[in-house]
């Protein structure tokens, strides 16, 4: 919706390319004249719209999707001594209805324990009831200080997904953890994009939390980027806002809970993982347009490609094909350019030689051009999205391989950081060492008990102190 | 998910009924701990997802869904001064980040115009930009002083769907109105919920709105529910906050502009006509569970009754039916109590002796007991399911029918009101009659220039002066 001026910055000057391909591919416009908020674009919507279904998709399986109050009143949001602490500085307070001063302030709630619990303490009664799996998707919001950027830190979250379940013991709610962390893991394969679990370290676990598992990924900057996180709530919310059950003896319970999360993060790696020099690339399965047809005119057979192009287009849309015929009087060039940009996975090139020869000519947008049979077109495009998911989780996964380093000194270690890498280190697990480690290397522990192809475990020496260790992720993070 | 005490009151004690289907049906929570705040219970949210995609399917012919952010800058708020005159009473304020208090305060949107319409001035710059047509589908937030009711009058409404249009010209904007009005009646008929679409007086008009055009229902209780509403903006907004387009000469003009919204009212208006005593009674196009299946298990054929109704449930999801299969170890009677209840359109019932001659036992849930032929099952189905639709329309029409009292003097128009029925009078479109009218009547104009099949426009005298006068609705509203 904007003039087309200039061209798209190189994607390894990859701040600049993340700030210019949100508005040239319209994701966000990020002149909403408040800090921090942005407006979702048509198109950025429609990414939104897809990938959120994949959410719902794998959730929908065994959870059940409610909607609670955005407005949490000022005693419930209090009651957490140890979640207070975690968002008093970043809560927005609502004071004033009209212009009467509120008799009890009203937090925008930056996540929904506060504003779900205190119903699940009058929906659970028995045994029965458990477990219990809800989620909703959902604006939450955080007065951020920190410098804002589109789709990663903002004050309004417009896209979060929290999962909040209730089991009858300590053991139950781990093995949901675990779940979780599986159907994330599913999730973010079907975005083609590779990810690292570890468990964070205790200081940076959710406020509230027992402990707290995270998904990073590594954008291309080298810098880790958190995309979902799974908290094992323990008993600490269920003593707090009495979430009791009666167990088969008849004696009442405190319940046990986790919760889980992901936010319009996914869009940005999604984004940046996956783009180049000429734009956006998207995985078929959340493209909302997965192959743009543009007919080649030559000669004097306007018409009938024009005609054939038209049958072709009503063909893939009956098969399901989210499909775009584009019929602009520009040149076939400009439009490629166009689709590029906007990360249509699959172009179909139809001109009078192909029409004669029974064929579409297909272009990837992950690179190389095939001839389809037009007689066998489904099972042919079937097959080359198929391909292009495939190379993209590849190209994915390489360059995650690649921002790995694992490191055995300091000044490994923040060599491996300057050169843009996610450093493995061994690690004693005591704070002391650390905050060593964090200060010494202007960098932030992501995780321990590291889940990931690329990462052995191994047995090493504590980086700061020389004891035992285990594998931990060192990174820059955003 | 509350232990089932008692029984329905009965529908003719509405507002009783209500307030009870909402809980016993699982739509909604009332029990949050602030006025006018509820919570979507997961069967209540699965309606309205199905509510909601009607809305989408029939917007996103030719409509983009984009998305908002929820805070308002004050500056922005208060540019347009008719608009705030209509809002400021009712706006929530966000005055503090964490314990700062804000530069800019900021509103939460009591709908959308002053987010919207900034941005709108940033992306129109051409009459190729024209007709835009955008809606957006969020909760939005008014500080309701007067009786709260769930999905009626809240405090915030979770799920507004509101579109925002521009055109070149003020007739272009009046055509989009008429198209407005027109995908409304279709998304209520959809619903099986009769309409009266009135112009609303000048006096109740959208603030900054050249006219309102308003679609209205009738609740059982008599009393009528504004259900949406159209609003042609003329270029009062676009003059404010300067959304122009160069036109074909050149030349820059000032857009013209529509907007329009439902909200969960859709909801209450859908459990309220079609509801009876013993529950809610879904429309097939939105019931979660659109059938259910209960196996009669008599004699001892356990197994075989539970294996044919599980090949009959799979066969009818694959058929993409919304299929329920009650196994529970509870009698038959208690099954069919809970569903109708819950509103689910259709109850399959399938015994040895239905096993044995083929057929299975479909009853209605609007009345009626049917055997279909278990081998064409498929065509069996959608036919009743269409039944179904069509007599809960035919009822609703009734209702509605039945509810509409013409008459010629005010003691007529108290009577009639009295009796619960919407009022059609005439009256001459001024407004020193208008508030004579009201207030002799202690209801409200809710319209003329009345588009509906049971009200013929006719000519007739002013129930107030005696002077010529159109026909007009006279009701008391929600």
């Amino acid at each position: 919706m904007d003039e087309d001026t200039g061209a798209l910055p190189p994607k390894h000057q990859f701040s600049e390319w993340y700030n210019d391909i949100l508005w040239r591919a319209e994701i966000m416009d990020v002149r909403y004249p408040v800090k921090g908020l942005y407006v979702w674009y048509p198109y950025g919507f429609a990414i939104r719209k897809n990938v959120y279904q994949q959410l719902r998709n794998l959730l929908d399986r065994d959870h059940q999707e409610a909607l609670f109050p955005l407005l949490i009143p000022e005693q419930e949001f209090m009651k957490e001594a140890e979640h207070i602490k975690g968002f008093e500085d970043e809560v927005y307070w609502v004071t004033h209805g009209g212009t009467t001063p509120l008799d009890v302030k009203l937090a925008l709630r930056p996540t929904s324990e506060t504003a779900i619990y205190p119903m699940y303490a009058l929906w659970i009664r028995s045994h029965a009831d458990l477990p219990l799996k809800i989620y909703q998707i959902v604006n939450t919001f955080r007065y951020e200080t920190k410098h804002t950027r589109p789709l990663i830190r903002l004050r309004e979250i417009t896209s979060f997904k929290e999962a909040h379940t209730v089991h009858a013991t300590w053991e139950e709610a781990n093995k949901q953890v675990e779940d979780a962390i599986n159907r994330y893991q599913e999730f973010y394969d079907g975005l083609c994009i590779p990810v690292l679990i570890s468990r964070r370290p205790d200081w940076d676990k959710f406020p509230g939390a027992d402990y707290t598992i995270a998904v990073d990924t590594i954008m291309p900057d080298g810098r880790s980027l958190q995309i979902g996180t799974v908290h094992h709530l323990g008993d600490h919310f269920s003593k707090t806002f009495a979430i009791q059950y009666e167990d088969k003896n008849g004696e009442q319970q405190f319940a046990h809970q986790t919760c889980y999360g992901i936010s319009e993060r996914s869009i940005a790696a999604l984004i940046s993982l996956h783009g180049d020099d000429k734009g956006l690339i998207l995985p078929p399965i959340i493209a909302p347009i997965q192959m743009v047809i543009v007919p080649i005119m030559i000669g004097n057979r306007h018409e009938d490609v024009i005609k054939s192009a038209k049958d072709l287009e009503n063909e893939l849309l009956k098969m399901g094909f989210r499909t775009k015929l584009d019929t602009r009087e520009i040149r076939p060039g400009a439009k490629y350019y166009w689709w590029e940009l906007r990360g249509v996975p699959l172009r179909l090139e139809l001109g009078p030689r192909d029409i004669d020869s029974g064929k579409v000519m297909a272009v990837k947008r992950t690179g190389e051009k095939v001839a389809l049979e037009r007689s066998d077109i489904k099972a042919g495009i079937n097959r080359i999205l198929a391909e292009i998911s495939n190379v993209m989780r590849q190209n994915a996964k390489e360059h995650l391989k690649n921002r790995l380093c694992t490191v055995k000194s300091i000044e490994g270690l923040n060599a491996a950081l300057n050169e843009g890498k996610v450093a493995v280190v061994h690690w004693c697990d005591e704070r002391m060492c650390g905050d060593a480690l964090e200060e010494r290397s202007n960098a932030t522990i992501l995780g321990t008990d590291v889940k990931s192809a690329y990462i052995p475990r191994t047995n090493g020496e504590c980086i700061i102190c020389g004891k035992k260790g285990k594998v931990t992720l060192v990174g820059r993070a955003y």
